[in-house]
């Protein structure tokens, strides 16, 4: 119970900032005082989603809370839209463990400024994205709030016991794979950004989005790659390790190769660079790579193959795209093309 | 998608309060407008827990959002209390379903006024809550709030498919049973909140809470009911429909009897009134039964078993009260004793 230790913390004027341990680092310190006391518990903190197992299939379960001004702004976000996002988030999650999401919880606190056909909105995007994946939305709470909106929500998936993928199992020479085109949504909060600042000055101003649509979209309506999942297994591709992509790559390949113990080398050639990302990139003075390595909110899946599995993955069929492989020195190296090796650092989202 | 009906919303300036519509209105809205997908949905939206089915054990499924200055108020209500109770009230949802609960998964939004060093107290509250209860935490999301501390806790049980207890399953002439004393909660809510008006007006005021020791713990250190799932168990005895009791008797046994298509009479002196709440009840000038009816975060359980299972409840081993029966009639009567009958209204806890 560290009684003790309590005691003395409150003798100690010196108390500790959140932003000093960071998210991560609270996480580590919780999951370092966490006793496990069942059996059926194969995963617990640390993962995309918990591991419990039933039969031969194990259950998932993953959780997210949203709030208002901290992970979205209501002025452009629309509530259906972010309705949809909170649910596709966690889906994302039980996808990175190579599962199939099917129930989902949801909590809301509110503050008396919404009105019950805001609440109607929100839950007309959570609705779609339940229709669109075919997930069930079987409970939550509801309640108030002392400013703005929280959202919590909870995915519970099912995954065959064969066929889990922790971030933990990357050997060394797996081939790490990521899937679609990334730094898209990022750019996406920028333009939207962008327009609120200028809405601001100007409110007669009227935004035109179109040529930003493909980025707005990804940032106000993410997908989950539940298609790849599905790829996967009609392929017979069970990777070693995935994670998807949430906090940007290099936030995310450093959690996949500390927790499989491991290093790699990242190609910047190799990482996918859509047009409109260079495009956008140019016109907002941004580097793409940074974009990529750091910008959040892509939901796209990372994950690592023994490279004689390569031959499985067809290209051309998939938006996959090899971006380099997984080393024994525990260092992550993204190699920059011109004779140069960087060592990666997370500049991932913080949300403290 | 009701784009149209989006629409005429937004030209219709009459927006409606949640207040208007109450938690449990709009709980009954969002349920009405869920679809389900999934065979393995057994109980959705409306229970104490979902029910998903696996093999022959059932998963169940609740979760529970708190909020400062909404649900907890922290000059008085030390974290690591918060965090107990926090997991508490979440393994009640669990039994109330005749489950064990085995997960939990947490997640906490905090303002920067909060250090590492509480949200240690906090976290030591729920981990002694799981070695207490033998729950596995495996999971959450942590993150800032614009203001104060936001709790959402998830908690994840198990039940055998033949011994699960819904809030629907009440059949006429069943009797009505109760467990353990209700109303203490409230009333140690009463004298915290009078202990902190007295400490506002004088700081150096020191309260002698010891002659309200057993109100004060069951506010803030409740305990949920697992040692009587388990004697359900090992006396054989399934009930036909169960709930807990976490805002007040009233509310409850509305709930259940709605959920049931039936009514109920309950006897207001087989309701049993413990000394220490008469006591203190007469001290605040409170009405006995008016705040068994009303108060809430009791976290005992009611049950309803046929009359054919009486002689296996064994009285004087477990505080259980049978306290009533159901009838065919719909409606929730209180008989007071004195040959009238009053009809039960919920003044359960609003959380909007």
């Amino acid at each position: 119970m560290g009684h003790s230790k309590k005691e003395s913390n409150k003798n100690n004027l010196k108390l500790t900032d959140l932003s000093s341990v960071g998210e991560f680092g609270f996480i580590e310190h919780i999951k370092n005082n966490v006793n496990i006391y069942n059996e059926s518990t194969i995963v617990g903190i640390g993962d995309d989603s918990a591991v419990i197992k039933n039969s031969n299939m194990y259950s998932l379960i993953s959780t997210d809370m949203l709030v208002e001004g901290v992970h979205f702004d209501l002025s452009y976000f629309p509530l259906k839209h972010l309705g949809y996002k909170a649910v596709v988030s966690n889906i994302s999650d039980i996808c990175a463990m190579n599962g199939i999401c099917k129930h989902i919880t949801v909590s809301i606190a509110v503050s008396n400024r919404f009105k019950l056909e805001s609440l109607n909105e929100l839950y007309e995007g959570i609705n779609l994205a339940c229709k669109r994946y075919k997930v069930d939305l079987v409970g939550g709470d509801t309640t108030s709030s002392q400013k703005g909106l929280i959202i919590s929500v909870t995915a519970v998936g099912v995954v065959d016991k064969k066929k889990i993928c922790q971030r933990s199992g990357a050997n060394n020479n797996d081939l790490i794979i990521v899937s679609g085109k990334l730094g898209l949504s990022y750019l996406g909060l920028q333009v939207l950004e962008r327009e609120k600042q200028v809405f601001l000055v100007n409110p007669n101003s009227k935004p035109d989005l179109e040529p930003y649509k493909e980025l707005v979209e990804r940032q106000l309506k993410p997908e989950a790659r539940t298609d790849l999942i599905d790829f996967l297994d009609n392929n017979s591709i069970i990777p070693t390790s995935m994670i998807d992509i949430s906090d940007g790559l290099s936030s995310e390949i450093i959690h996949l190769c500390n927790s499989s113990d491991k290093g790699c080398v990242l190609y910047s050639e190799k990482i996918y660079k859509d047009q409109i990302l260079l495009k956008v990139c140019e016109e907002f003075n941004l580097d793409p790579i940074s974009v990529i390595m750091s910008g959040g909110e892509d939901y796209e899946i990372m994950f690592t193959i023994s490279s004689k599995d390569y031959e499985k993955l067809i290209e051309d069929q998939k938006d996959l795209h090899v971006i380099g492989h997984i080393t024994n020195d525990k260092k992550t190296y993204l190699d920059l093309g011109n004779g140069s090796k960087s060592e990666i650092k997370s500049l991932g989202w913080k949300s403290f």
